[in-house]
C-alpha cells in the first residue's frame, strides 16, 4: 500500500462525554490533523464506520474541507477499525484522494445498550440465537469459549492472564479508564456475566471519540510525525460467514480472522514470526485467544496455554499485546485505539515501549466480518 | 485505474418485483457474473449503496462466496451509484481485491414513498426546507429550477427537449417501461407536479434490481464480453455541500458536479469534448440541464439552449444522452441502470447505439455528495 498513517488522536475515556457526535468528530479530527501538521483544507477523503451516525458531508461543512473525492463506509462495527484504515489506503493508493481521515465517535456508556432495550420482532442473524436467550454479545462470546475449553482443555483462569496483562499495561498509560492492577485471584473472583465469562473477561463501557489521518507515503515525509506505514490491510469474511452467529457454524472455532490472517501476511510477504506487538480486538478476552491462533502465533487450541505462559505481557513476553490497556482496561471505541496504540509503538511513545519494533499487527473483531492490518517503519 | 466492469445485469422494471431484497441481489448478481463468465467463487469483493438494507455477509452466504476480502457502502443515494464503480475500481487497483460486485435492489415502487410517511420531527438537513414545505425531492428541485430560469431565462420547454429525447430512445429500447414517444406539446400538457416541474420532467418510480462486476484488467481479458474501462472515477462534495439543500448555498446552481468533473476530467487526461454519448443522472429534468454546464458541454446557463437544440438526441445529436431512456423512461433503479447502459454502449449492444463510442460520461445525482465516472475501451 502507498499510505501511511500521519496522525492520531483520541479524546479521553469517559461513562459520559459532553458534545453532540459532530461536534465530537469535528474537535477530534482537527486535533488528530494537528498531529500530522496538515489542517482540513488538506483532507480530500472520509472513512467511516457505517454505525457512526454524523453525516460525511456535514462534517465537511463543520471542518471546511474543500471537496472530498473519497467516502466509503464500513459496516460490522468492531469488525471494521482496521478495514476502515485498508479502505484509505486503497484510496490514497489508487490515486483517488492523498490525505484520508477516519473517525469514529462512541456514546455508548452514556447512550445505553441496544440489546438491553430490544422490543419486537428480532431480524437477521439474532434470530437464531434470541429464542435461545443469547441477547448480549458476551451471552454469544460465551458460547465459543465453552466450545473451546471442551475441545482443547483451556480454562477461565488461561482467559485471567489475558485479562491481568491487559491491566497491568494500563497501569502505565494515564489515558486509561481502569489502571488499578489486577490478579489472576482478583479475575477469577470476579462476578460471572456469561459463563464462563466473568466481569474481568469484558471490556469497559466508555464513550470516546478518535480521528487517524493517512496520507500517500511521498506526502508522509513531509508532515510532522514519524509516519506509520501500512504494510498490508485487508477485509474477510471467511467461507463461514455470519454476525455474531459462530456457534452455528460447521467450525465454530474457525473465525473470520484465519482468512483475514491469511490474506494480510501473504499480502506483507512476512509472517507471525515478524510481529513485534500487537493490538488484538478485546471486547472479551476470548477474542484475543482466538486471535493468537488465527494469526498463527500458536498452533490452534493452544491460545490458552500460550497467554497463561507470559508471552504477552511488556516487557518480557514473545508477543505483548495491547500495550494501551485495550479495550479491557484502556477504554472502548471499538478498536480505534488499538490503531492509535500500534502509531505509537511505532513512534516510540508508547507508555509500554517494545524496544525494537518493525511491525504491529492490528486486528478487528472476528465474530463478524473482520479486517486486520499490519503497520510498520 | 486498473479494473473494467466485464458483466451486467438488470432485473426487468416493474411496478411490483415479486420475491425478497435477498432473493433478488442473489439472483442479478449470479445474472451479471455470468454475463461475465465467471461465478461467485471468483468474487472477492462487494460494494453497497449505504441505503440497500441486504447485508454483505448474508450475501456472500447466499451465493457462496468463498471470502470477501472488501466491501464498502457508499453512502447518498442516488448519489451513490458511480462511487460505487469507483471504490470497486480503487479496491482492485490497490491489489485488495480481484474481482468485485456492486448491485441496487430497489422497491420504491411497490414500497412506498418514505416522504409521504413522515411523521414527527425531521433531523438533519431536511429541517431547513421541510417547514416550508419542501417535503418531496421533487420541491427542491423546482426551488433550484426556478433560480435557473430566472438568472438564465431558461424554460419548461427546454425542459421539454430532455423529456422528450429520453422518451424517444426508450421507444427503441424492449426493456423501458414507458415506450410511447411523447411531444413537446404532451409534456407542457402534463399535470404540473412542483412548479415548474411537471410530470413529464419526473423519473418513474419503479422495482427493479442491477448488479454490475469488475475485475482487474489482466483478469478482464479472459472474460466473457468486451470490457468496459474505468478511464476515470471520482466522489465529490464540492465546497458547497449539503443534502438536497442547494438552495441555501451562496451559489446554489454550482452543484458538487463541477468538482467532479474537475476531478475526473484531470484524471482521465480528455475533456468533455471526447466524451461520445453521456448517461446522466435524470430524477428529474433539470439535472440533466445542471449536468449539461456542470461537465462542460455547454458554457453556464446554457444547458436549456444546448437541449432544445436537439444536441441530446440519438443518433444525429453532438451529445446522445441516457440511450435507454434514462429514469425519465426506461426505470429508475438510482443511475445503476446508466452505467449499464454504458457498457452496452461500449459493447455496441444498445438499441440507440452510437456509432463510434470511445469515451461514455456516467453521472450520478448532483444536489447530494455526487460521484461521476467515464468508461472506454
Amino acid at each position: 500500500m502507498q499510505a501511511a498513517i500521519v496522525g492520531v488522536h483520541q479524546t479521553p475515556f469517559s461513562a459520559n462525554l459532553a458534545g453532540s457526535e459532530l461536534a465530537l468528530a469535528a474537535q477530534v479530527i482537527c486535533a488528530a490533523l494537528r498531529d500530522a501538521g496538515l489542517t482540513p483544507r488538506d483532507v480530500d477523503g472520509l472513512v467511516k464506520n457505517a454505525m457512526e451516525d454524523t453525516e460525511e458531508h456535514a462534517l465537511a461543512r463543520s471542518l471546511g474541507i474543500p471537496n472530498l473525492r473519497w467516502f466509503s463506509q464500513v459496516p460490522y462495527g468492531g469488525g471494521a477499525s482496521c478495514g476502515m484504515v485498508a479502505q484509505a489506503a486503497a484510496a490514497i493508493s489508487a490515486g483517488l484522494a492523498t490525505t484520508v481521515v477516519l473517525w469514529r465517535v462512541r456514546k455508548r456508556a452514556s447512550g445505553g445498550r441496544p440489546w438491553a432495550q430490544r422490543t419486537g420482532a428480532v431480524e437477521g442473524d439474532a434470530q437464531f440465537g434470541a429464542p435461545y436467550g443469547l441477547s448480549r454479545p458476551s451471552d454469544q462470546v460465551a458460547l465459543l469459549m465453552r466450545r473451546h475449553m471442551v475441545e482443547f482443555g483451556s480454562t477461565s483462569a488461561q482467559l485471567g492472564a489475558i485479562a491481568v496483562a491487559c491491566r497491568a499495561h494500563a497501569a502505565r498509560n494515564p489515558r486509561a479508564l481502569k489502571r488499578q492492577p489486577v490478579t489472576l485471584a482478583d479475575h477469577q473472583a470476579s462476578r460471572p456475566v456469561s459463563e464462563p465469562l466473568r466481569l474481568l473477561d469484558c471490556c469497559l463501557e466508555s464513550d470516546a471519540a478518535a480521528a487517524i489521518v493517512l496520507t500517500s507515503l511521498e506526502r508522509a515525509r513531509d508532515t510532522a510525525q514519524r509516519a506509520a506505514r501500512v504494510v498490508a490491510a485487508t477485509q474477510a469474511t471467511g467461507a463461514q460467514v455470519g454476525r455474531m452467529l459462530d456457534w452455528h457454524k460447521p467450525f465454530p472455532l474457525e473465525s473470520s480472522g484465519v482468512a483475514a490472517a491469511a490474506a494480510l501476511y501473504r499480502h506483507a510477504g512476512i509472517g507471525p514470526d515478524d510481529i513485534d506487538c500487537a493490538q488484538l480486538y478485546d471486547s472479551f478476552t476470548p477474542f484475543v485467544l482466538f486471535a493468537l491462533e488465527a494469526y498463527g502465533f500458536c498452533p490452534r487450541g493452544d491460545g490458552g496455554h500460550f497467554a497463561a505462559a507470559g508471552h504477552l505481557q511488556w516487557p518480557h513476553g514473545r508477543l505483548p499485546i495491547n500495550t494501551h490497556g485495550g479495550s479491557l482496561s484502556e477504554g472502548y471505541v471499538q478498536g480505534m485505539n488499538h490503531l492509535i496504540e500500534a502509531v505509537r509503538q511505532l513512534r516510540g511513545t508508547s507508555t509500554c515501549q517494545v524496544a525494537r519494533v518493525d511491525h504491529v499487527l492490528v486486528t478487528s473483531s472476528t465474530s463478524v466480518p473482520t479486517s486486520a492490518v499490519i503497520l510498520g517503519h
